[in-house]
């Protein structure tokens, strides 16, 4: 048992739907969360740069002292995760192995697409990790370089959302998928968008909320979950390299929180 | 990537339940398993014995060189499985801890039953486990000793079996619980029986399907799932320190495998 907080770590606000799921599933758990989104978003950007913003993120969230580390931003997760892992003594878990095995789990015609941004479609991690689990898979990679943005300036409902989301996703309605990773945890924020365009037939796989079951057996194996009798103090923190007023109404949105702890903070 | 079998034991035939699941789930796996079937069932045998009974069991799996341990026996798993992780540095997992966390996120009113062996509901491990995470949680507990028996001597379908599945469930069927944990691997082969005397709006967790899913997590997690292209070469190979003949015949018809490589073995 120990009541230390997890650490989640995201390019922006869009790791907020693993802590959407973390709240849930892990009610007696403290959380403490950062978003990059002064340099967000990170999925144009080279590895080498994307390594080293996440180690910085990485390391405030050591300084506060967790038990666990959640890389709950996917272009982290394919450039950065190995590195990390290396570089710490607390567990890390990143979110590209638990949404590959859920969309093997779920598919049954085999076809299974990916959607992502640039830096983790290009870094071809999903292609690999489900190909070494079941090469005969057939998979259909899209990076979809506009969805960040729009959830990062909360434009999440517009008009010009729809219009974006129809016109990328238009490639992937035609290839008989059964089943799409968003392979980005800012997606499932436009989650009907997606699925309106894709349809009903087509399962969505969240890799954020894979992610968490992941952390939840972790914490039970390494024993270190939380105890219920930790419920009452436990605590939600929320920090930000950007200014805090846009981090705060897009995450009390999507949270379904009014009495938000966020903080700007300078790495 | 690592193509070295998980072993997993049992006191006798319970722990196929859980191998059934891991052939289905992790199909590119090799599997070795013993069954004590000789010394079965552990049930009613004191601690110390079963916790030196399962280390001969590990020694035996260990010298197979596997890369992963499965205590696929809830009564193993309560009194030996902390001794069992200290003294080996390969991955060790229960089947108690998988199966708590399944039931707690079914339960709907909170009214959770456990039905096991004499060893493991007097070792009060599943409502330690429950009441840690959630302590609002209504736990009603009921040893089975005649169920093991029952599987073992592959007296399933018959009429005795149904008497004495309900005759020993009546006190659970009046609680008004909406979750119970099969809190032994052979009790998912009596199933049906339960389900029947308990009634369909009763969800029955089996620990064993569930310790499968964190296999599959700890697999990943440490990086040593077997490649696709291992799946050609895998071995499934079961030992019995019982008779060769009635440990094949129950698990021919539990796996629906007619070419099963078993063998007796003196530990």
């Amino acid at each position: 048992m120990d009541k230390k907080a997890i650490g989640f770590l995201d390019s922006g606000v869009g790791g907020l739907t693993v802590v959407k799921q973390a709240m849930k599933q892990l009610p007696n758990e403290s959380i403490y969360y950062i978003g990059d989104n002064a340099r967000c978003p990170y999925g144009p950007r080279p590895a080498h740069e994307v390594i080293a913003f996440t180690w910085e993120l990485t390391q405030f969230l050591l300084k506060k002292d967790i038990k666990l580390l959640v890389i709950a931003c996917n272009t982290a997760t394919a450039v950065a995760l190995e590195e990390i892992r290396q570089r710490v003594d607390i567990p890390v878990i990143g979110v590209i192995l638990p949404g590959s095995r859920a969309a093997i789990k779920n598919t049954d015609n085999g076809r299974i697409g990916v959607i992502g941004t640039e830096g983790t479609i290009k870094s071809g991690v999903y292609e690999q990790t489900l190909k070494a689990k079941d090469p005969t898979i057939q998979i259909a990679s899209l990076s979809c370089p506009d969805f960040v943005p729009l959830v990062e300036n909360n434009q999440i409902n517009s008009s010009i959302a729809k219009k974006i989301v129809y016109e990328t996703l238009q490639p992937m309605t035609k290839l008989n998928l059964d089943t799409l990773i968003l392979g980005c945890t800012h997606y499932p924020i436009l989650r009907h968008q997606i699925q309106n365009v894709m349809g009903e037939q087509v399962i969505l796989i969240d890799s954020g909320a894979e992610a968490v079951s992941e952390v939840s057996t972790l914490l039970d194996y390494y024993e270190i979950a939380a105890h219920y009798s930790h419920r009452q103090s436990r605590e939600y923190c929320f920090y930000t390299t950007g200014a805090k007023e846009p981090f705060f109404n897009i995450a009390k949105e999507w949270l379904e929180v009014n009495d938000l702890n966020v903080q700007e903070v300078r790495l």
